[in-house]
């Protein structure tokens, strides 16, 4: 455990006075006891537990962590000591309610109608709930020196089973050969687990861009879309590449060159300072000058910390405007139904002027065997 | 595609008139776009759809899937025919707001504050949209045959897995190194994947009910609690076995004893009709007169599905009653704090009179190498 947590939680609670509130709920108001590792990232990053059952309370004159018997033992151990522990009877949210007094701010995305119906029943009376967006958001989104490192250290082995890969070739196995195999380099070379489930998608199914590797083998004249992502110290990378399999046509050929194009033109205008929307634009210009503007159906991509998905987003309808600390992805793609897609996606810290890519394989088209 | 998506969906459109209602939405109105597979668990069951971004409406004369871009191409092959699918613009849930008329339930442990103030922005004047809780669970539970064939086969890949392990003993490995191996051999063993990170926790970490695996190095004299589960045909299975590396001490046996003979006893009692309270209490009194009370922290056990944890609850406050075709863990527990845990959980279909155990798995305390 890094001395962060405490500091996160003096800034968490400063901030959380400076919106007149005396408490902040962090933690998963809709599965509470039950929350995956994405749901509960914001209290993650709070204490640095990563159990499925916690919620904390939050404020100037307030540190508070609930969890149940299951997991008791264990954040004794993990929760930062400023924390008072509480040990949740039956609910978690009923032992939290309880506690809690005056203006007490909850996360309106992260709390279910049920739950927050269940607050306002546990809390005593005169405790006013308010919904507040974006104050973990806004702290957590930017990275400090050791979750880069994390990152980057997740980037970096990623990219290590993508050069094993390139090595290796398709060798005539299916996607989900591919895939398996892929989960299980993450894991020997010491990732905890893969950011989520790696995409390997050849010929037509590229062109469904969260395709489920399937029973397909993998053939000569394939594109083939891998998307993947290691959690190294509870930090997700993320990074896909477009590959051929042997030599591909020139349908295919061009398109990657599109993509390519504005990826790469998408890189040079990341800084801080832009908007999501401006640089989402960027590559959409290239892709839709190409012909192919009603083929690029996601946004130009999204913030990686703790989550795969988190802030900012880079989309055409994104407000979030880029600040240094962000880790994004770029990811533009091309899908042409029924034939093929291509995808290229580097992961990049947001500096002042242009970006760090801790992605580093390389992004000429490549026909492996 | 089996034939069950568009029986199921006129069973489910029947409750829904039942309740009085012109439409259903189904799906993740928490993080819709970006759901989990379990939060989607409600749609899989009722489309076969396991994206992660899909939502549906469902009513007497309704049926409206709507998804994004990326799963727009699937979402044609993959649902049931009876379903328009919508290509939703941005957001899933304006897309889908704007469509509905009438009286719509929702799940109000499925809907977020946030996304629950979307739908009402995004639907015509005179919707009105009504919390309803129960209406997919209540079909959900009860598996049909088919179900039951795959979390039997997803039982019976995890016992191989336990099988080999009884073979090959710790061998001195780290917790982490047989979780890893665990995870493995589950998917070369053919399973999509697993229903949860096993879970390996020797020693003073048994008594971590939900312990992440770690560098410890299992040795003798460990009790070593091993909780995993595959997934098989998109269905889960969950079995819990705690094994001696070698002989383990006169505390670690005692506690064994106990927990094996509260689950045989509890095993006894299962049957339609008994309520999760009642089974709960059957193992909890047997823990109790031994004078571990206080040391089964957690209930009896949960219902297994598509997701690892649904509904039937079986725990001290359950008001579940037990339906011929529910499938249930039993699963009590001692835990020693800094000493050791004991666990044992079998997986059982319900019957009219007694159970059908997919948990095959000796119960007798062995001393793995």
């Amino acid at each position: 455990m890094s001395a962060a947590p405490e500091a996160r939680a003096d800034r968490l609670a400063e901030a959380v006075s400076e919106a007149g509130l005396d408490a902040l709920l962090v933690g998963d108001l809709v599965r509470p006891g039950d929350s995956s590792r994405e749901a509960i990232a914001d209290l993650t990053w709070l204490t640095g537990f990563d159990g499925s059952s916690g919620l904390a309370a939050v404020g100037e004159r307030l540190r508070l962590f609930v969890t149940d018997f299951r997991y008791v033992e264990r954040a004794r151990l993990e929760r930062p000591a400023s924390f008072d522990l509480v040990q949740a009877e039956e609910n978690l949210v009923d032992t939290l309610g309880s506690r809690l007094s005056g203006r007490v701010g909850f996360d309106p995305r992260a709390t279910s109608v049920r739950e927050r119906g269940r607050l306002e029943q546990a809390a005593a009376d005169g405790v006013e709930f308010v919904a507040v967006e974006q104050l973990v958001d806004r702290l957590r989104r930017v990275k400090d020196e050791h979750e880069i490192a994390s990152i980057a250290a997740a980037s970096e082995l990623g990219d290590q089973v993508y050069a094993e890969l390139e090595e290796a070739g398709f060798g005539g196995r299916t996607e989900r050969g591919v895939a398996l195999w892929i989960e299980e380099r993450m894991r020997r070379l010491g990732a905890s687990g893969a950011s989520f489930p790696p995409i390997v998608a050849g010929g037509p199914n590229g062109a469904l861009p969260h395709a489920e590797p399937g029973e397909r083998a993998i053939g000569p004249g394939d594109l083939v879309v891998v998307d993947l992502g290691a959690i190294v110290d509870g930090y997700c990378s993320d990074c896909t590449r477009t590959y051929g399999c042997g030599e591909v046509g020139s349908a295919e050929r061009e398109a990657y060159g599109v993509v390519r194009q504005a990826q790469s033109t998408a890189l040079e205008a990341v800084a801080a300072g832009r908007s999501g929307r401006e640089l989402d634009a960027v590559a959409r210009d290239v892709i839709e000058a190409a012909g192919y503007g009603e083929s690029f159906g996601h946004g130009l991509g999204h913030g990686v910390g703790i989550a795969v998905h988190e802030a900012p987003r880079l989309s055409k309808r994104s407000d979030d405007v880029l600040l240094a600390g962000d880790v994004v992805t770029v990811e533009p793609g091309v899908y042409v139904p029924g034939e093929f897609g291509v995808r290229i996606e580097d992961l990049v810290v947001v500096g002042t002027d242009g970006v760090r890519n801790l992605s580093s394989r390389p992004k000429e088209l490549l026909a492996l065997g």
